[in-house]
């Protein structure tokens, strides 16, 4: 049976099969060679998309919104649908589905809330993408990561690969080791003890065989890594403002670090950044993270193209 | 002379003649038809609709948006005018019509205050469409409301018809009951007595020879009713809460309320529902209101493709 | 060499040199001609404008998104992007120049900080158009002020131009007056002694030879003037409400003062205006300021063209 993504809905990593996988990142890739020659597509002429943001996401929603328009597609929006009437008035998601599958033919959704997604994805016959369920998954964020890794790298296989900043509540960080367990990785884990992955997250991945390294030093990390994977420590999530203070200094990238680091180590982050990566670091040859950024409209490009039937 | 809305504005049901109402069927049936069938729709290539909502209604606003792309046009869009800066620093929609005639070719306006889609079609010489303007009017609803009696149940004369809910405060039904006097249908008028519907309105109805039942009585209405139309009692209505809860009760549709009915009962809801209808009827074959909203999108391509002149 | 604007920012009047002005115009006359001959023009075909508005301005961003459109382009918007997540987590605007980039071919911000536009553009390594920062610039606005002006007169070279209102904190006239200059126009500046025009703009237009007359008294500057410019004057500005009404009654542009003036005055506003210009006076031949508006369109039509080498 050939591989196929055509109606279906794109809700979390764990759905997707390693020929799915596979199909989305040769798609992207292609779509991306069109970009850089110039060509216009038109795989999605006379379709539309819904994005549903009920939490504010400009770099996810105005990726998607880009992806559908350099397919020749169009877009309807809620950018701040939190604020919408419908949700306002104490409408279910589902219903939100049932209405917007008579609009649209493809709608992506960012909620606050974990189910959001599948909630919407029940109520509509539309295929759903979900952008983002509170702290959930946000599973075309770990795709055009993954996607970004065999970019930079030739391959992703047999990496050495650090995740570090706010583990516990980073969704982007579960989704991507998630998905990167598909592919032989060896994990370092790097985090304040009170922003550490999950336990379930990290037992179920030993489970899978993945080897991890857990640890709160980032110099030792990178020393062995091919990717180091930065997220912010977000301020808010400490008791003790001191106690920030002191682990704040400890997650940052500085050239020091770099020059520290193992010879050819890419840089990623999912940005906004705010000062866990230094500016002068963005004249490294490995800091990726723009390239990262700029990769979400190819991967989101395949992703809207294979539900819709149109890749 | 040949019936025509070319550069007519849509502002209120009772302007549009017998013709016109049907034109606005006929050509809406036509692009329900090139939807279904999976036609890709050019009418209004080149033209741009701008949605301009002083308060926000993501189903109205989307259901244009779509109507509009679906026939190959473009849109811009103001989805919280309020906050706009033209609204804030005081201009009138006078002059905001005249603002808006230069940069589209049709826009419709939603708006808090009754009146104000007159005010920005005084100013504007290209067609406005009324999306509502408080408690004023919502034509476009009642045409789709009135497409879909004529869908569900072939034919609209003759039919007995019973508005349910808020009577006094719901733009909806005062647009709908107008929209329909013209066909000789029966209707009954269920709602508390705070919530009645205007004098003025049964009066209006009355002297165009309508029969009117008014009841607080769902059960006895449903029981003789073809079609029974729902709406949202909202609680911020009463002063009473306890009035309120007694109320609610009356008005929410069932299993059992569906059972009693008249055999075929047709159930609408301009949407969206909180629990006035409760989900289980959802799978009954006379449950319309996902639907209704569906038809949403051919009635409006209808009235952009009329008023450009396009169908 | 042949005069290009092909990859370019425009970010300030200053930076444009008279070929590029005259280029601008001509440019805007041609597409004016073409949607008033109602040509679809595809100039913009498969690219992408994005509008970054941190702070609301419906016309510009409407004006920008209708230009953007009529030349079969695409657009992506944030409408209110200072509530946007990259903003409230602390992104720099070099970091937004940076995403951006790869999401579209030409972007539009409209910022409250002077020098926003520049920060963005050095992000961003595609064209980047400043459509407002702060008390800064506003050199589209200037452009289709001019171009308005050639419009109205036939020429702009020996005209004698009021600037009236608030000169002190308004962008739209220290655009206006800079771009005039290359022109060898007269100026009245006509404004409360606490509105001046600052200094340091009259002494830099005075270094360039152009004649200007400071005079607080409207009726004298328009017996002698071509062209009145009318700005709001803001109550906000002032500490004594009573100060405000007395002057607010002195800046107001009634069919008297029209009567009074130079014959074939031509009568300008940016828009939105309030009371500063009675709807009386709309009737006069002279009155501009709808037509100026609508001159944003073309304007901007040539702007985005020109800079992404598709004029």
């Amino acid at each position: 049976m050939t591989t196929s993504l055509k109606g279906k809905d794109v809700l979390q990593v764990e759905q997707l099969a390693s020929e799915e996988i596979a199909l989305i990142m040769d798609t992207a890739a292609r779509f991306q060679g069109a970009l850089q020659a110039g060509d216009r597509l038109m795989n999605m002429a006379g379709k539309v998309l819904a994005t549903l943001f009920y939490e504010p996401s400009t770099r996810t929603r105005l990726s998607f919104e880009a992806a559908m328009l350099r397919l020749g597609g169009q877009v309807i929006s809620v950018a701040e649908a939190k604020t919408s009437s419908s949700a306002a008035k104490g409408e279910t998601l589902f219903d939100t589905g049932k209405m917007i599958e008579s609009y649209c033919d493809v709608a992506v959704i960012r909620h606050p809330v974990v189910g959001s997604a599948q909630e919407l994805a029940e109520g509509a016959s539309i295929p759903v993408i979900n952008g983002g369920d509170g702290a959930g998954q946000h599973p075309t964020q770990a795709l055009l990561d993954l996607y970004t890794i065999r970019q930079e790298k030739g391959r992703v296989e047999g990496l050495t690969i650090t995740l570090a900043g706010d583990l516990k509540n980073g969704r982007t960080v579960h989704s991507l080791s998630a998905l990167l367990a598909n592919f032989g990785v060896r994990f370092y884990f790097v985090a304040p003890q009170a922003l550490a992955m999950p336990a379930e997250i990290t037992a179920s991945l030993r489970q899978r065989s993945i080897e991890i390294v857990e640890t709160t030093d980032l110099a030792r990390a990178v020393a062995e890594s091919n990717v180091l994977y930065m997220t912010r420590v977000q301020k808010e999530r400490f008791a003790d403002p001191a106690e920030y203070a002191r682990l704040k200094g400890a997650y940052v990238v500085d050239t020091k670090l770099v020059k520290s680091a193992k010879p050819g180590l890419t840089l990623m982050h999912p940005l906004p950044r705010v000062d866990e990566i230094q500016k002068q670091v963005d004249a490294d040859p490995g800091a990726a993270y723009f390239r990262q950024a700029a990769n979400g409209v190819p991967v989101r490009m395949a992703l809207l193209a294979l539900v819709a039937g149109r890749e």
